[in-house]
């Protein structure tokens, strides 16, 4: 992967598209939902969900589906970060491996896309503990994208 | 699938599971979470999900997310009900594909346990709109479990 | 599912996809390849693999890859039975669970189309040792399909 | 990824892997299966498929099954090449989404494992047409382990 100095640019700017989500998804990135960008360039993205309590299981572990919410709305960020502001794409199937169980701390996500056709995206996603070199899970997308 | 009334005895009686469920996740059958257990037998389970404004994304649509962790917290419940309460039970994969965007209602999920070993439980899951003939989504899981 | 009784009809005679497969795709459905269409209807097909030996891994049990090929056939052959000779039809994703090693014999599928839209269809798919009640895999594939 | 200089030593030297597994699998490291491990180190493989005629699909491209096998096999292969000689791994779970179509030559795959638990391990495998930059599929895969 590219570093930061050398990844193309998005298709908007990272604080438009920040405005554009919070008023389109008001709980997921408010204090509750606790995701927020980190970056976006065109074709993939990094993104941080604060930990939050009520996302821990039995064995003090994030819950799986913290870590599916996190790993869609990464790879969502990453298309409308590619394409623009197309909030009609939607996920056509998704799959996720888990790693290791990951410790009561926030998680960082990276998401790149593999493909990007006129009708349909593919991207993988890496889910890290934040400040920890192990991945905790790793996630496959598609989604159907509004032609463009 | 088998009917009701010929469905195998759940390892435990749904009350209890209840019971064990609301204390060791508060905030998923809370309102907020909104899933409720309808049904469990050994071998799968049903569980809904009460519509919450929050799910919803743009199109008017319920979110994937909210589908995902619906369909794995139904396999989950499946295998307890199936084995018991174990709740260190962790998923390892899970797969889903989203067939049609759900209207802004609730969400009725079953899970048929397709495999239950010693080590791996495999299942599958099906979501629908609360009251519709055609699902929503229809998912595959695997679960460690510890020996049992 | 619908027994064959009510099983809507196939967009074309099963004799005439026989024949269009077997000029397009000699190998498969050789005695080598061993496929055989045993049924097809609008949103389904059955199709069985001969048991061939070159097929057994160590354990003695037939391989995955074998598995895969007949699972990926059986959706392609419900595809064309549902909207005729559109050999364009491609595979975009393909997600298998193993759960029983198949014994050295003959191998059953049956998919069942859960959507089929104009450009893209999932479907999920059954593997059975033939003759036997429990399946040893359980298959979902998404098709990209020329419009229609 | 490390390069070749620096990544860890093979469970076992790669000419007897190739001799073992061509003694288990005649058939897909002859001509006809046309497999070739390039490199295995622990951690990782990479596996060569010669181009064969009888893997073309309408269209002029390589059949999914084709590529399919690949990656399962070369998984396989960095299973082996981590753990030793221990034949009875078996695929759990198989996931792959394909990108582009590749053309009719050799394919190249690479596999990472993501987790090499006890019981089970977890890897993702990228398939390349032969000499070219962009990948052709991206597979992931969970294999269940003898102990070890």
């Amino acid at each position: 992967m590219p570093d930061s100095q050398t990844r193309p640019q998005a298709a908007l700017p990272v604080e438009e598209l920040r405005r554009l989500l919070n008023a389109a998804f008001p709980e997921m990135f408010s204090s509750q939902g606790g995701l927020s960008i980190l970056e976006i360039w065109h074709g993939g993205s990094r993104v941080r969900k604060a930990f939050a309590p009520h996302t821990l299981r039995p064995g003090g572990t994030i819950s799986g589906p913290a870590m599916m919410g996190l790993a869609d709305a990464t790879m969502y960020i990453a298309i409308l970060g590619s394409i623009g502001w197309k909030p009609l794409a939607v996920t056509t199937s998704f799959h996720i491996n888990f790693l290791k169980k990951p410790a009561a701390r926030a998680l960082d996500a990276e998401c790149r896309l593999l493909k990007l056709g006129k009708r349909l995206a593919v991207g993988e996603i890496w889910v890290h503990s934040e400040g920890e070199g192990d991945p905790v899970a790793h996630a496959s997308a598609t989604y159907s994208i509004p032609d463009h």
